[in-house]
């Protein structure tokens, strides 16, 4: 079986993860999968909000959105239509979600940080980069935050890492990391969000349509791709944060 | 182990399918998870959305909302707020997909179905059992469309049936189909729908907080329990169709 | 003159009052007239609203809304239009208002009730059945409160009952309680809100299109009808109240 | 009994009706009573709205709103606020069936006439000085668009006047007319509209707050008030259109 | 070069300044330039926003919004369309900042002044007329706070004042005060807001489409226009400010 | 008198237009004025908004945003606010007319191209980087609509260049290309438009508070230095047209 851009079926497309893309965030990251680009920004507040004030604990969340020429064609601002769709709501939830899944809030203390994952290009798989490539800028936020005196110098507010990466059966093959044009031909499409140390925080598997739904077996071959794919993508995070970061000029 | 209601690990709560509880919607189902219990309606009406016009397709869709007294303390009303929060959303799109994975939209014809699941009293599993629900009103639906006329007599526009049920770990053990007071404790948290001839449609799975992550080993303990549950309302439903509907006095 | 229904002018529709239909509310009912079904919550809180903070009084309040299939043909969610339509704002308002005047706001303490009306069928009379049932909820909700102890074992916050009957002229005949095939051929419609003890709550009066405005003999008619059918209402109020509740299984 | 500016139990205050107060609306008011001045414009236009179309005839309906600075302190405006209020929506509907109670839709033929009322200032009465003042700048509309040939020669589609009151109970007496000082004390408070035929178009009373129901007795006093002041408003219309209307400078 | 009413290309419409347009604001204008006419009311209230709590310096800001039938044809209500549109929020902050330049917020204390500008009929200049008596209405409501001892005896709030007025190109000639026919075809559009001792406050000069960029010489003649017509407006503004007001009736 | 970064009054931060920058947008830029990075998207589409339809012209028209993190400290976003700020809406109509200032939209026939300038970090003159990158973005999506054959080969919808420039006083001096230090300190802002030939399109000065009104003199030093600015950013704009465009990895 042959991918129509060449690519194995369990290969990831090429991945680049560019810290420090921003100069004013605590943590920023421009992370590509391919032709697929998000700015994720990380913003570190000292306090938390109201119904979490006096419990010594933080709070990390998220929010996604598309530029309106992210994608083939324009789509109209959110802004504009005067509402957040219901996608953009479930993908910013799913992200601040997988990142809390790492986060030991106690260790945080009462501080807040906010993950905004632009998509400034969209070419399949918007949300798994973007929880790829926020859990880096996070992590930095967290470093600034402790070389600020922010937190405390031994606490570790980061219990694990999470990258997280689409599967789906594609001409009635099992693949890993699909693009646009991969994605919007996929019978089955599961996302799957994974720790470092290899466990899950979420999956979330769609049968797309009459006739799409899958068995059990097909669910095992997915889930072993997406493990393996976590696995990689998690040494790409950790050589990131390996780097020392280039200086903006 | 023993659960806080007395339940073994794999039992439903009481079920309760009663169709036809509504005198204007084509199909009507209240649908009873325990104490949990969602109306729903399906409204048939000829005619698609713009972008599907002309393509002989129809199209089913869903909207979830819960009354603002449904739960313990009272929420307020998303139409007062003027704006439907993200998980509204979530589930809304949940049930949607849920459905049209057993319709055959070409059978269907130009026509449009709308699922209202309106919650009335939450006590967990809101959004499992307005899927199962859901689904029986939708075939009440058709069958009525079949009836009127509006559909051929031959055409099959349901493929399938569709159930769902909540999985999740509660006090360390994998339990089905959690009530409110297990699922705001649990650690790891699934929905799973499937259809009726066992297979996959939607696999939700969540790992709430630090700590929660779950392995491949829970991950096959959670689904063998949803999909034992799943084949168990399968046949609740099953039987409900096969009842004569009572007349409404 | 026959009714549709076979009903004589004067004569109510079957009158429902089931107590307690929810687990969680602090009073709750589910009235019927006829086929209009209308589940009214009535949720207690400490305190009240910003702008009566520290006056020693207490605040009662409705929300009102239709489920988008209790009518005929499905109606369009208010929380997906993004705002709340003047009918709807209008009829919570008139509820509220005409609760408020049987409560002493004194004896309430400070507290607030918020009742709940969602218009589970709608068959004509769902505003006037609103309020009808409301003021038992309301009823249970001080009983529920006085039993734990948020309000003085003495105090009085209910100083009368109130009940609610729509009455309108169809076929030139004056008639009560009407459903919605006469409600829509109805040139003239009044809704009057009475106390247990017979007095004006609210008279609403209103001429539909031209030609349709109404002298003071067929107003005085009009009101001598509702008079006597908001006795009957209150009787039933009474008779329901009397009642123990049966615990729901 | 004296009331607080002099004026007997059933004297209106002083009424000014000002015609073409503005050069560009087809019909416009400037209506006063007393210190309440409501700007009144009505606007014809050809056509109907959509769910009108094609059935031969017209649409009259009326938007109410007060300007920030009508009251005593400053109120924020409603297109900040982003939603409309529900009082707004009440009147506004009220003025609307008001007017269209006079309307033969048929002799108007497909054509709009939008009624706006804008409360300049405010001092009691904002509802009534409306719907008075409107009608008026209704029936100018309705000539210009005579002389302009939008509407056939011979057409009546007035069918009366109308003009609107309210009376209440002020310190334990009935008196008509009441300004801001006296409708914040009324125990009881009803607007009512009649034809210049002497007829009601709606009857709209309330008690406010506990202990305030009326009895019938009461309720037939605030009727015959009511009557005689719109009659007195009735006249005053006349005069004001049998006035030639002065040219602005 | 004659314009279309007669005018010399420098000279303004009839100016008129009328104080005390209301009763309860604190101060209030009715302002008019030639056909166009805006009620200016400005609300004087003890405090500040939020953000400048505690500063020691007042806040002056302004509304401006269009009636719906102020122009030509009828437009829909802002509130209505449930958002407020990019011209009014642009005329509104232009106002204020306006009004800003010649406040001196530390003399004002922690007050807050609104000033509202509501457009009662449109006929070009709607910006200006509102900026020249929004000014009027400022300073009356100062002096009026200064009256109830609400600022000091000796404060000296108001630094300057600012009236303003619009220039352009018609018919390739450079005129003054634009009303609706020559704003409608001009090329070059510009708004000038000056104090009274001839400084500029704000520049905005706009070529209209393509083609209609100006040069530097063209730029000059517009701002000679405008530098002597906004002398012309300061002195009528002191000449309203020096008249005694007159009582309403 | 030296700025804080070391430049010459007169003298521009680096401006860097990087052409092609996404891979769907029919022209794209990502224009940087120093830190202040800008992403330009041009977006062709075949028709016109329903007012223009039949009329043989096209349409040009921008929006603009900033994302939450551009700024210093993290805005939360207008999306999530349900509606567009002032600011956003001023500076997106502001890019709008610039551009249209210099189409002649006969020669683009019933088209639309809508710019979409989106803010990915701010250092100051975002609005003035957006005319200069949205134009080169404007000029690439024309030439590829050339190329597509959707407009005709020898039409010239461009009939000029457009480059825009804010200018200042700081600290008493008047500055070209102020950054967020200098402009949240300065005196006056103006912010000029201007077409390759040297003409001027739009003049927005401002004087910022009380007493920073500024007389004739200075407001001409203001437009010289803005003429210099944008004849050299005019020159860049054709500079980077000149260039091939470098294929994406």
């Amino acid at each position: 079986m042959t991918r129509h851009d060449g690519r194995r079926p369990d290969q990831l497309r090429e991945v680049r993860i560019t810290r420090n893309w921003l100069d004013h965030a605590e943590g920023s990251v421009l992370v590509e999968f391919g032709r697929t680009r998000v700015l994720c920004a990380a913003s570190f507040t000292e306090g938390v909000p109201r119904w979490l004030k006096g419990q010594g604990t933080g709070w990390v969340t998220a929010e996604y959105e598309m530029l309106p020429r992210s994608t083939n064609t324009r789509s109209d601002r959110e802004s504009r239509k005067g509402k957040v769709g219901g996608r953009t709501h479930e993908i910013s939830r799913l992200i601040g979600r997988s990142l809390r899944a790492v986060i030991d809030t106690k260790a945080l203390g009462e501080n807040t940080i906010v993950l905004d994952c632009d998509v400034l290009q969209a070419d399949g798989g918007t949300r798994t980069a973007s929880i790829t490539g926020a859990w880096v800028a996070l992590a930095d936020a967290i470093e600034d935050a402790r070389a600020k005196g922010l937190i405390a110098k031994d606490a570790k507010p980061l219990t694990d890492s999470v990258a997280a990466v689409s599967v789906g059966v594609v001409d009635g093959s099992p693949v890993a990391d699909l693009d646009y044009p991969e994605d919007s031909t996929a019978d089955t499409d599961m996302n799957v969000v994974m720790t470092g140390s290899g466990s899950f925080v979420e999956v979330q598997g769609t049968a797309e349509g009459a006739g799409a739904a899958f068995d059990r077996g097909l669910l095992d071959q997915l889930l072993d791709l997406a493990t393996a794919a976590c696995a990689d993508l998690t040494q790409r995070q950790q050589a990131s944060l390996a780097e020392p970061v280039r200086e903006r000029a």
